[in-house]
């Protein structure tokens, strides 16, 4: 069965569609539209209406450029006829936030109330590291208390997770390196998805325990316990007193159980990887459709990857909802400039030769793409790598691309769903949060669907709309977050992608 | 029991003994020597001999700085009378590179022979990966060979061996960084402690397999096979077919057995971490003893931890065996202040207010606590982070002080063997290599003696010579080279120690 339609609109506002496929000249565009008036390859872009010259194309509902010449109905639209002007002071602020409806229908989901108001969707027993050279010794205490059926008598608790990674010392203790691991680590050890925190350090190491603990309790449920191997004597004394400590903090998580909680509860880190031509037309867009959902129901959705929306930062300071939310953003772009001028690289996220072969033109077209995942709601804040969120609506949070680090800065925001789009097919999953994986073909799907949720390659093949796709993942969001597992918790991943995002010189 | 000796002097040719305890006027230094004329406390320096103002100061029987007044002997030796000239261009180029007598008494260890015509001191397959979107997957199939038995029919394999990390991806690939991990991968991968190799990508990484295996065999004996998640269609189908290959590999590997190798085959990675006041006259002087010892055997030593020995950087080029060594080394000093600077950092080994309490005078003096693991052997060679070592003799490898990256770039350039003095007390062990535990002092010993391999404490509370301790530990690393078990690997250490050295913007 061939297509339904040969080519796609991603938005109503859109004066272009995407070809779905190589079309001939005289193809039909769309049912009520134009022919093609050339052989158009598929990605490309065919205009739908009449742009003059200097008027905005836009794709997502949302400017990409500007006609460099008159373009009629049915033109192939791209590099020779589609340029951007110089917009780099040209922010806009705040001048594009419209409120999206709310909807106040009640959804709730079944998630495990904590002390400090927010919602896990998921009651583990972590055990934290401060340093690389306690990883072992976590790893450790988790086998034992596996090998011996400690979790037996704790029903509620959906396991240990050891959170092990390569840093925590051989770094100075006072730069923003230093800062962004102290918040990751303390929003992982305050995560709605534990029910308790042991933390295990060295001794020695320069992310000293005692200043991740503070003098205050870093839980308000306090069910956190600390030791250093080097204060209890070495490796054997530590697992067996740590097993001690984690039977203490397993009685508290354990009388944590599902409960009704509003959907506004729910707070999505959003994420691609492995991206390909599909991403931007099919599983990204339906993802801002669910995001758009989320927010209308008063939850909140992050968007992240600052070195992927890079050259799209334009049009979000627009959607800011003010000028100081909006600066916030253009802050982190110009920090991500010298940060990656002082390692001898440079920020440069145009189109490749391939990406033009596959029909993308402008930087602000590729970076759209990414940003497809947020839909068309307001940025209400703007957060560092790892800062808790603490904002309703659709936030921006700064991190890398590389997906496992930009995961571990959304968990230790405090995001109880991840949502990832892949076109090549990533399989990683990301301890104590769920990671749904949603796939931007079906040929990919079929090939993988033993690791992919969601399939959007369906939204080209079978006809179906952004909108529903997005109701589809709306409704998956509530299902995960109440227990029902992703593919990833079922083959057990998480063991391996925590990663900090490592800023500065190892020493 | 009080101490035999209150003092120590740390090499025939030094002016200076070390106080153990602290001493009060009068009291005898040495046997045939000068009482103090001061009351001097533990750490410090006592004068054994007459120093005429300017002349130099020795330790280890190396400079570490020249008297600013005439010394007496019996005096305290520190910050008033003891100081450094600017010698910041004093290389003195191989002016001190004197050759060690060999030993002929052609001592062996029993080891793994490889095609390539190293040797292994451990059997191990490795399952390695390009990136950490795969390490999850890497440890599926690790685990699935262990609950399946796997191993029962091989019984030359000492265990399977996981390597995952948190890089490979959001990187450039073309920069230092990527070559900086490209190496290690390289190593890892042709490391004669591994049998074989089973190399495991996600598909869509920078650090592409296929780069990494390149268009030769990156293993002599053949035994490595490579796959990714994506071209096999997803998890269960990789950890499958992870299964039979890893079966081919091991059907290779397990042809090994022990078999007499000269100990000149021994490459052994010197490492320092969680040091403390004893490290630089107790542990890490008795390892250049034993450092020495290899060498006259026809032994390889490395020396890492750059950041560490800044400050010393003249010392060693006088060692070191030409010109070129020693400019070799000087340029990875130059490229360290460069990458500290770019960081928003400095290179600074200075003592610190403590360290001056305890009796440190000089950066010479405090890097030369660091440096003491080498012993008086010349510098043969100078290798990046993870390079190869094809050179016998002491050699630097350049790297970071922090413990698990800089034994990840030892054990990469070709360790089979990791010697790792502690004075507060490091637990940790690194995968493929055994790693000997060398405790500083008799308290953390006793305290922690089920992770350590050897004590030096009682070089001071039982008046063990230097060159007896060394001795003992060369003897050490024999046995353990020839399968004894350390105690981290006893414990099961290594599963998360494998710590690439990451240069670079995070992208
Ligand atoms: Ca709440
Ligand atoms: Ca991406
Ligand atoms: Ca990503
Ligand atoms: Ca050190
Ligand atoms: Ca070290």
């Amino acid at each position: 069965m061939p297509p339904k339609s040969r080519t796609l609109k991603l938005h109503p506002k859109d004066n272009i569609v995407i070809a779905l496929a190589d079309l001939a000249a005289g193809s039909e565009c769309t049912a009520d539209g134009p022919n093609a008036l050339q052989s158009v390859k598929q990605g490309h872009k065919i205009a739908i209406a009449p742009i003059a010259a200097g008027q905005n194309v836009l794709r997502y509902g949302q400017i990409i450029g500007q006609a460099k010449s008159d373009i009629a109905p049915g033109e192939h639209v791209h590099v020779h006829n589609l340029g951007m002007g110089d917009h780099s002071q040209d922010y806009a602020f705040a001048s594009e936030a419209k409120n999206l409806d709310p909807i106040t229908e009640g959804r709730t989901f079944d998630g495990f109330h904590r002390a400090d108001g927010r919602v896990g969707t998921r009651n583990y027993l972590g055990i934290l590291t401060s340093v690389n050279c306690s990883g072992s010794v976590a790893k450790f205490i988790a086998e034992a208390a596996e090998k011996n059926g400690f979790l037996d008598e704790f029903p509620n608790i959906d396991g240990i997770v050891p959170i092990t990674h390569g840093t925590g010392c051989g770094m100075s203790g006072e730069n923003e390196g230093y800062a962004t691991l102290m918040r990751t680590l303390a929003g992982y050890a305050q995560h709605p998805n534990f029910g308790g925190i042991l933390l295990i350090g060295l001794g020695c190491e320069v992310m000293q325990v005692s200043a991740l603990v503070g003098d205050h309790p870093i839980r308000a449920d306090g069910a956190l316990r600390y030791m250093t191997i080097q204060h209890e004597g070495g490796t054997r004394k530590t697992i067996e007193k740590g097993l001690s400590e984690l039977r203490g903090i397993a009685e508290l998580a354990n009388t944590a159980t599902r409960k009704p909680a509003p959907v506004s509860e729910l707070m999505v880190g959003m994420q691609c990887g492995g991206s390909d031509g599909y991403s931007g037309i099919t599983a990204n867009p339906a993802l801002g459709a669910a995001s758009d959902l989320l927010v209308r129901h008063g939850g909140t959705t992050i968007l992240s990857e600052t070195s992927e929306i890079y050259g799209a930062e334009h049009l979000l300071t627009r959607r800011a909802v003010s000028e100081r939310v909006g600066e916030k953003l253009i802050e982190r772009v110009r920090w991500w400039e010298d940060y990656t001028a002082r390692n001898k690289g440079e920020m440069d996220n145009n189109p490749s030769p391939g990406n033009k072969r596959g029909g993308l033109t402008t930087i602000l077209e590729k970076s759209l793409g990414a940003v497809a995942k947020s839909g068309s709601a307001p940025l209400t804040e703007v957060y560092l790598f790892g800062e808790k969120v603490d904002t309703k609506g659709f936030v921006f949070m700064d991190s890398p691309g590389f997906d496992p680090c930009s995961v571990t800065g959304q968990i230790a925001s405090g995001s109880n769903l991840i949502v990832f789009t892949t076109g090549r097919g990533s399989v990683s999953g990301y301890m104590p949060t769920p990671c749904i994986k949603v796939a931007t073909n079906s040929e990919m799907y079929n090939r993988m669907s033993e690791d992919m949720d969601v399939n959007c390659g369906d939204i080209i093949s079978d006809d179906i709309s952004l909108e529903s796709k997005g109701r589809d993942i709306f409704e998956l969001f509530i299902r995960i977050a109440s227990g029902e597992k992703t593919k990833s918790e079922e083959l057990g991943f998480g063991g391996v992608e925590f990663v900090p995002w490592q800023i500065g010189a190892v020493m």
